[in-house]
């Protein structure tokens, strides 16, 4: 770019050229930087100065550490948050086959630690799967305020050499330049916007974890795991103990920590260039990433292979009422009753443990007249697969809402895998391109 | 919707319409709710039965608490989020006034504590509104998350009544319903995502707060403001105490732990309908709120209040050679040297007290030849006038500039403005329109 | 002090005296501050100033509104802080009760979420109660910190009058002047610390309530509570929700986030004199307080009312093996083999569905002997009630090692009740001996 | 222990003892545990079985992972912490020290950001070793918690074994068994007490930082330090940036963010035995000790090489008339008159621009007599020196009050040093006491 804005001759940059290449396969990274060198930038600017001489120092015209550290660090971050987002959209997948391959597999859900209602396991991973996309969308978003490029802020207020923001933000793979050069230097957003979403992300992965915990634990045994996942007692065969459940909570409490502590870093910091966007805060969110990694394996794992004990979600959807509330509509809808008099009707029949004999008396009591449903018509509304079935409304767990459902989730998840698609083609695109501008010095 | 669907008949409806309108002109909500009635929702179907009798029942059709009260809430939540969206982008606005008309004012900006280069005040500020707008850009994606209506999820799984969802929604003023039930109910998403932006914002803030408080410390003193936002000692007249520097940091802490509390809150809670999303938490959020709104007006006073010391600025850019890294790069540029031997002479210049003759010395004796500026010509070069109007390139301080990062301010507060204008817009649309609805039911 | 100390003269003393105690009896504290007066203090001053004159001023010889308002949020705290300390000392002993009357109550503990074993409803909560006790011994600790006395310290640097702050603090019931007058005015310990405590018991609750619920949820239904603790559905008798547990974890929840709120707001805030140890954080203080103060309510009576199930607490313990354990270590005494040995004649027991006749084979298989147990000594062994009887040593279940834990408890509970007794009693006294001084002065 | 109490016979334990120590010369720790053994323990007990057959298991005899995990991590916990107290009591002398010899260094202090009062630097410092101090004597208390010892706990309710708790708690250098053999297990105390106190710690560090690199900044330069503590700008010799304290800064702020999520691991997390008291946080708690470690070192040289600019404090002190309220305050003594009158007076010298004229006209109109002091008593009533010489009351910093503050500090250092020497002392003896056990074995 220097060489194409003429601010570096053409002898200058090809001999600049030569070197750099002859250094790229000759240059061992020391393990410590040798006395009298101030860090790695200079110590390679000096082995530069041995081949080229005097000219070495043109390599640096318009730049500063300032601009050079910020934009390694975007790349830095961008290539972890790119890896993270593959990993989530490969996720993403897993749960929508695993949902569509479950519409049918019944599941008592709870409001308040108690049995409420009956769905399915696929109504009941789609909704994770909707905060998990909401996150998901949100670290989408923030990958455009990452992708900037420092480059040209120099140490911030830009340079007065002619350069080409534009071009080298392009050769990098970034979006666009970042706007303003002071902004460049001092903004923290790189680094606390995808921490505050992966925060949530995990905030949200711990809450499934304790709902799982709760439907997978032996007194409860709804949903079960194979034998890998599952630590066995030597001793007691019928003790399952999901553990991996129990990590996933541990690392994703872990690593909200990780990120947490970046955003709260910055905490009445001045609005100047710090070191609080330098090497330290980075390698924790390398950190946070690399335990997010690992757990989001874990959860991978664990969605994929969880399943659903039929017996026992129908044993707690029958023993504790979860279908009553869809007699009481269907009375509603049949007799043409208002809600609170089916209420009462159903309430009679709950009550003198589940006798349809109690509860076409108190229907005739209050309706004054016979009800009109046989005994199979009864034992039908209230059957689980019913009220599952009948829940037809955008939103629902039957067949047909959840085909609507699938739909939208589709859609928005090959949005996301679009968007992620077009960065690394343009990254990838920006390499070549800057390999090509390189070798073309000359 | 009940009687459109044909779920309630066309009689029930008037009778209720009739019954509410009753009620909303002659009820008085109790201080306190009556013994043996659970909760307001309870009064108020009670007083409905008192006029209508059996039918009030109807109304709740289809209906959970469930569903009512994380609508309430959604409705709540918008309604701040879109005071404060609008607050933010009055603040934008002043903001960008005074952009335009500092472009011209010089101040030296800092690195690490330390008198770095020269900018303008106008350079300063606008790096401050981009990472503003990219909070309020943040805000304005989170409302889409918000704006969603819970509606017809009735206690988690939606009903067995063919209710129409969307137009409940559209009558609401929401952009869709809820996607999936059992998520409208548990999802802390509405609640969280502004939490986690605001509290982002507020970090922004007390950043700008650390540095203009230092920039307009006695000591520094290039940031100036009126009597009435500076606290005068009786005894003391230079004594100019800027308070509401402070105050702003205070408040946002306060505000920003108020939000951090609401995001914590949910970590390692049961993915289940909780208490979480229910009055506590959302009372903390009005908190919240109305100290962010408070300190909001502080920060626009500030904002518009501050001016510049010119003297002070040009006092402090001189003695501490803020402007000698651009004698490095016009000796680069003029003379055809590279960078690090204009560095050396520069260099040279400065630590014999900034004389030209040892300039010209250091030149003559490194490059073999007679250096080619005069006297007025170096003055000019060092200037700190010269040294923004110099930095062209986009991202930079000069006149030419700015006016391109002004352009892209306007166009995207303007996107935010289109956004926020349009909601404001559709809810109030959809308020005439559900009004027409009801009066519509005979 | 002022008169005491020859300050002040005695005839200005006994004016400002009978003035104080005109206004005492007269002043109405204004809604809001008169125009042209700063604050509440120079209002006072105005008042007293109209009663004597001149003379008036003399009361803030050696005093600064600094020194004054660090003592007044002290006094304040310290107020707060004694009412949770007590309110704590009253759970401690109502938990010591129920731990001496729940001895012989079995409960199953767990491990990972999984049933592991048997031991006592006492045992259980003493282990919590252990828990409480360090939380409030620490927040004793801290008040140590906080009832120190920040007068005389003027603005910043004491005064040069020969005031007498030891009689100051003594007449003010504090311990002892803060040591360092900067320190008095610009520490945040007498915030934080309470502070961090608060939240670190918050954190114990928590925990407490998320195994309290799951062994009170209906799946495993242990422990049990009395109907006005519980959300009884109309419809669904057996549906008994202690949504008390939920409102615990709630506000602990939300409490905590006001605490660690005030933690955080110091981040970083110079270490001056600051509005951060103001008003605004002492009333977020004061919400905290007035929710944890209300959660301890429900948490006492919970505590008080939980109960345990003794069929289920049987039937888990037996249908899980949680004592099997116990067979194999009394294998290891009775027989003098190994513990291997043991494990893997009583896991022979286990997988073969508890058959005594399997235990047998395997026993004279691995050992080449018969068993020398009966079947009823085996039936004893394995059961619950002697899982925990052979527990003796100390912090075990048993009675006799609950006998020592229960005294422990005591000692500690009345260590800590004597030293909140003895600051209620120097705090009386002083006021007792500052009203003496006051009349004494003519 | 277990031969002691007849538990193994001698034969077995001398067996064992000869094994570990074969074990303990040859045994290597391999990288990975091999396929088929589940963790580190059960690989030695593998090794073991090897060289002493069945008998191997007796080593296990009613103890479990449990209680063992649960000794090791607080051994180690203590461990770290030994070494964090030894590095802040030596900090605590190196700023005794200090104090010692700045007692007559005058400095500037501040509040909100404006000088204030003139004071010393071990003033100063003083109230900051007094905050360290109980942030240490915090951390030494939260010992007593740390070190107890979980052994004989076994899985959760101890064991019908008669071990000897107090022998094993004795031997390994602990104070105490913990009392309740659940919580042994299940409290996050030893990990979340010291976590909270060093994070209190490390928010008073930002503190002093912040106000540090404002004193130390270009500007105000009333701070200085030697050359190899400051970054000098090869450019700008007069640049000299103490980078040492924003770097103690951010390392500050990543150590508490390390320790903070540790606390807030814990919330909502159940009250049993749960992974969230094993290896990764034990990880992250010692990542969060190095850092701390790290900038305790950054700290104490800091401390150590900070000077006062005496000429420059002499200039603000003066041109802000910092000391002007001493005048005030002496016209009080020396004449007697009221304190507002005194403040009209002296206000009226310093808005003549310090004119001594001004001040007995001023007297002399409000009082009706001529001033009684000579312009050279004036000038010395003004100067800094007299304004510290005179706050001689307890706290301030005057010569006879430090002498006061300095012995008290070094009395409560003293106890810590004591208490923590007594410690390291007892943890000694009880390694050789368990030698000389183990050795007797037989």
């Amino acid at each position: 770019m220097l060489a194409r804005q003429g601010i570096v001759d053409s002898n200058t940059a090809s001999a600049l050229k030569r070197a750099i290449n002859e250094l790229d396969s000759t240059l061992k990274i020391p393990e410590e930087i040798p006395e009298g060198v101030e860090d790695l930038f200079f110590f390679y600017e000096k082995q530069l100065e041995l081949l080229v001489g005097e000219k070495a120092g043109s390599l640096h015209t318009a730049r500063s550490r300032n601009d050079m550290d910020a934009t390694v660090f975007r790349l830095y971050v961008r290539k972890l948050m790119v890896s993270l987002m593959k990993q989530m959209l490969s996720i993403t997948k897993t749960l929508s086959d695993k949902i569509k391959r479950s519409r049918e597999q019944l599941l008592v859900l709870y409001t308040h630690g108690q049995p409420a209602q009956v769905s399915t396991l696929a109504h009941y991973l789609s909704s994770f799967l909707l905060e998990f996309l909401e996150g998901l969308e949100g670290l989408c978003a923030s990958m455009k305020v990452v992708n900037q490029c420092p480059l040209g802020a120099a140490a911030i207020t830009t340079t007065g050499f002619n350069i080409d923001r534009q071009l080298v933000s392009d050769l990098l793979g970034f979006d666009r330049p970042v706007p303003n050069s002071y902004q460049a230097i001092v903004t923290s957003h790189w680094l606390t916007y995808p921490s505050m979403w992966l925060k949530s992300i995990l905030n949200d992965i711990t809450r499934l974890m304790a709902d799982m915990g709760h439907k997978a634990s032996c007194e409860v045994g709804m949903l079960i795991f194979p034998d890998k996942l599952v630590q066995v007692s030597s001793i007691m065969p019928q003790k399952r103990n999901p553990v991996i459940i129990e990590h996933i909570r541990i690392q994703s409490g872990m690593a909200a920590g990780n990120f947490q502590s970046l955003i709260d870093l910055f905490h009445n910091v001045p609005y100047q260039d710090v070191n609080e966007v330098a090497d330290a805060p980075v390698t924790s969110f390398t950190r946070g990433y690399e335990t997010f990694s690992g757990l989001l394996e874990l959860l991978e794992e664990t969605l994929l292979e969880v399943s659903v004990d039929k017996q026992r979600v129908n044993d707690i959807a029958i023993s504790t009422g979860t279908t009553t509330t869809e007699l009481a509509d269907e009375l509603v809808r049949r007799e043409a009753i208002s809600f609170r008099t089916a209420h009462t009707v159903t309430s009679a029949y709950v009550k003198s443990g589940y006798s349809f004999e109690a509860l076409r008396r108190k229907f005739s009591e209050l309706v004054g007249r016979a009800l009109n449903m046989s005994d199979l018509e009864l034992t039908n509304v209230l059957s689980p697969a019913h009220f599952v079935q009948i829940r037809e409304i955008p939103g629902g767990p039957s067949a047909s809402a959840m085909e609507s459902l699938i739909h939208l989730i589709e859609e928005r998840t090959e949005a996301i895998a679009d968007s992620l698609f077009r960065l690394v083609e343009d990254v990838a695109e920006s390499e070549k391109r800057l390999s090509v501008e390189f070798n073309g010095l000359g």
